[in-house]
C-alpha cells in the first residue's frame, strides 16, 4: 500500500543517489509567484531515477539475479539504466528503433543493454513483455506501480522542506506516476496545498479519462513534449490522480514551446517539452488561483539538441525574434540591391536569401526575394516592412 | 587594499541577495574529474552581481545619493542595475546601440536608466565619462577596482566550503576582475590550489599581457565570448593575476561552441561563450594536471537566443547532427526524386533543400540539389554519402 511512510523510505534510500535539486525564482509577470523545482539538473536529466531507483532497490535478491527489462525512449529507460548499475544488476531496455541516436547512447553509457526494435513505442513494449517470458526478467514499469509512485513522492518532501509555505504544486501528468506521488505526499503533509496536473492538448489521456470517470485510451498523442505522450493512464495512477489531483489543464504546442524558450531566456535552462507543460499552465495563467506562491515542476531536460533547435527557431518566430519575408521585385537591375539595403538600413541581419524569377500565374516581369531575418522585436518586424513598403516595394507574406 | 577579510565581508554582505549555486558534476571523458560551478544560474545570469552589488553597498551615503554610471552591453549592466534598485539608489547605464534587444530590456527591467549611443563600445564608454563628469554619479568599474574583485573572490569561499577536496580552479579571463578575486582568496583559504585563467584565443589579452610582463593593449577582439571579449586587462587586476594565478590558456571558437553544446546536452545547461571557456579548456585537456578534482566557473548565461541557436547548428555541425551537402544530377526526370529518395531510405531527416539548374562554368545537362540534413552521426553521414555514391550521383561537397 501506498502510505507516506514509503515515500519517507524512497527519500532514505534516494538520498545518497541523487541531488535534492535547486528550487529557483522564476521572475515572469503572472497571476502567481512562480518557483521551479529542476528535476532537468537531477542525475540523467529527469526525475525518472527518482522511481526507478527506489523499484529496484525493493526488488528481492532473486528478482534482482534475473536482471531487468524495461521499454522506454526516454527518460524512463535512463532512469533504470543507472539504477541498475548502481544496484550491481543487468538492465535491458527495448526501444523503438527511431529513437533519437542521444538518448540510445545517453542510456547505454549508464551501462544497459540496448534492444532496438523495429517500429514504434507499442512494438517495443511487446518485445520487452516477450523478453520478459522467455528470461525472466523483472519488468520496470515505467508509472503504474506502488515503489514507483513513492519514489516519485519525494519530490514532494524536497519542495515542503526547503517552501513550507509553498500554496501549490503544478505538475506534468502522462501515465500519472509523477502526479498520483507528488499529490499524494503533499496532501499527507499540507492537506490544504492545491495540486494541478498539465497536459499536452494533444496528448490530453488523463484529462479525458477523469472526464469520462474511468481510464480510456486514446488513438494517438502527438506532441513534442514525448516524455508525456501517453495514451492511457494506469488504473493505480488514474485512481490515485482522481482522488488527490485538484484539477488538470492542457496547453498547447505553442505554449510549450514559448516556455521552453523562456526558461532558456531567463533562467538558462534547457527543459523538454514535457519539462515545461507545468510553467506554460502558470505562465499562460490556467491555474484558478491567483497572488499564490506556486512551485512548478520541470520534470526533466532530455530533449534531442537537433529538435531543441527546431523549437527555438519557432519560439523566436513567435516572439518577433525571427521573420520570414516574402518581397516583390520588378525584374530589373538594382532592385535586388536596393530591397536588401532597405533591409540592412533598418538593423535586420539576414540569415538566408533566395532570389526567384518565375512563380505559377505570376507576371514574367516579376521576381521574389524570400529572406529570413534575424530582428528584435514585433515592431522592428513591422518598422522593416514601413520602409519597404515606403521603397516602391510589395510583400507577399 | 585586498585582504581575505574584505571577500568575507562581501560574502557577508551579498548573503542576503544574491544564490550560492550549485556545483554539479560534469560527466565527460577527459584528463580529470570535472566539476562545474553554476553562475550561469545566479540572480541577473552571471557572476557580476557579485563584484557590482558589494561595491555599491560601500558607497558612501554622499555617493549613493549622486547615483551610479556604468557601461556595459552585458553581464556588468545588469548587476549593477540590479545592485542600484535593491540600494535604493539611481542607475544609468550606457549601451552601445548595437547591443542585443534582449541584453537591453534585461538592464531595464532591473531598473535602470538606459542611455544607447552611436558607435561601439568605446563610443559608450566614452560618453559614460562625459556623464559622470557632467552629473557627478559615480563610475562603477566593471573589474578594475578592489572592491569588485572582493565581491568576485566570493566564488572562492563557496567552492572551498562545499568541495573542500578540489585541487584546481579554472576561470574565464576578461579585464581580470573575477580571477583575480577568484585566485586571491582560494590562495589564501588553501595555498597548494592552482587557479587557471583561460581566454578565447580571439581575445587573448591577459595572456599576452602576462607573457610580455606588461599590460598590453589588443588592436582588435572577436570572438563569440563577448563577455571577456576585453581589450586590455586593467592595472589592478594584471598585478593579481601575475601573482596569483598559475597559468593561463586559450581556447578557440570551435572549442568554445563545443563546450557550449556539451553544457546543453549532458546537463541541460544554457552558458554564454565567456561562460564555456573554462570547461572548453579542461574538455580539450589544456590543463597541465591529471586526475585531479577540478571546478570550472560557468561565468554567465546571458547569451542572444538568435546567437544561440546559431551556436547550437554550428556545434551540431561540428558533431556530425547536421550535414550540407550538393549533389550533381544529370537533368533527367527522375534523378531528383531518386537522390531524395536515396536520402530518406538512409533515415537523415531533410531540413531544407534546392534544386539548381545552372552553374558558373556547367554542363547545362547538369542540375545540382544542395540539401541540409539532419544526421546522427559522421558515421550515418558516411553511409548516406555511400548510398549515394552507390546510386551513381556524384557529391560535390
Amino acid at each position: 500500500m501506498l502510505t507516506i511512510d514509503k515515500v519517507r523510505d524512497a527519500e532514505q534510500i534516494l538520498s545518497k543517489v541523487i541531488n535534492n535539486t535547486d528550487i529557483l525564482h522564476m521572475p515572469i509577470k503572472c497571476d502567481n509567484d512562480v518557483y521551479l523545482k529542476t528535476e532537468n539538473l537531477q542525475v540523467t536529466g529527469s526525475f525518472k531515477i527518482r522511481g526507478a531507483y527506489y523499484k529496484i532497490s525493493k526488488l528481492s535478491e532473486e528478482e534482482k539475479k534475473r536482471g531487468v527489462i524495461a521499454c522506454s525512449a526516454g527518460n524512463h529507460a535512463q532512469g533504470v539504466a543507472l539504477a541498475a548499475r548502481q544496484n550491481g544488476i543487468r538492465a535491458l531496455i527495448c526501444l523503438p528503433e527511431g529513437a533519437p541516436i542521444s538518448k540510445i547512447e545517453a542510456t547505454r553509457s549508464y551501462g544497459a543493454e540496448i534492444c532496438l526494435v523495429a517500429g514504434v513505442y507499442d512494438d517495443a513494449y511487446s518485445k520487452a513483455l516477450e523478453l520478459q517470458k522467455q528470461y525472466g526478467y523483472t519488468f520496470i514499469h515505467p508509472f503504474d506501480d506502488e515503489d514507483v509512485i513513492a519514489g516519485q513522492g519525494t519530490l514532494s518532501l524536497e519542495i515542503l522542506e526547503e517552501m513550507p509555505d509553498v500554496d501549490a504544486i503544478v505538475a506534468p501528468i502522462g501515465g500519472g506516476g509523477l502526479i498520483s506521488g507528488v499529490a499524494f505526499a503533499a496532501k499527507q503533509l499540507k492537506p490544504d496545498i492545491k495540486v494541478y496536473g498539465v497536459q499536452a492538448s494533444n496528448a490530453s489521456s488523463m484529462y479525458n479519462s477523469i472526464k469520462e470517470g474511468r481510464a480510456i485510451k486514446l488513438a494517438s498523442v502527438n506532441t513534442l513534449a514525448d516524455g508525456i505522450a501517453v495514451k492511457q493512464p494506469g488504473d493505480l495512477t488514474f485512481d490515485l490522480t482522481k482522488k488527490y489531483v485538484d484539477e488538470i489543464f492542457t496547453v498547447n504546442e505553442a505554449e510549450i514551446y514559448t516556455a521552453m524558450l523562456t526558461l532558456i531566456e531567463k533562467k538558462k535552462l534547457v527543459a523538454e517539452g514535457a519539462g515545461a507543460v507545468a510553467l506554460a499552465a502558470a505562465m499562460y495563467n490556467k491555474l484558478p488561483i491567483v497572488n499564490k506562491k506556486v512551485c512548478c515542476l520541470i520534470s526533466g531536460g532530455n530533449i534531442d539538441v537537433n529538435r531543441l533547435s527546431r523549437v527555438i527557431t519557432q519560439g523566436l518566430l513567435n516572439t518577433g525574434r525571427r521573420c520570414m519575408l516574402t518581397i516583390q521585385l520588378k525584374d530589373t537591375p538594382g532592385q535586388l540591391s536596393e530591397a536588401i539595403q532597405c533591409v540592412a538600413r533598418n538593423g535586420a541581419n539576414v540569415i538566408s536569401a533566395q532570389h526567384e524569377r518565375l512563380a505559377a500565374n505570376g507576371d514574367i516581369d516579376t521576381c521574389y526575394l524570400r529572406m529570413e531575418l534575424e530582428t528584435r522585436s514585433f515592431e522592428h518586424i513591422e518598422s522593416i516592412k514601413s520602409a519597404l513598403y515606403g521603397n516602391g516595394f510589395n510583400i507577399i507574406v
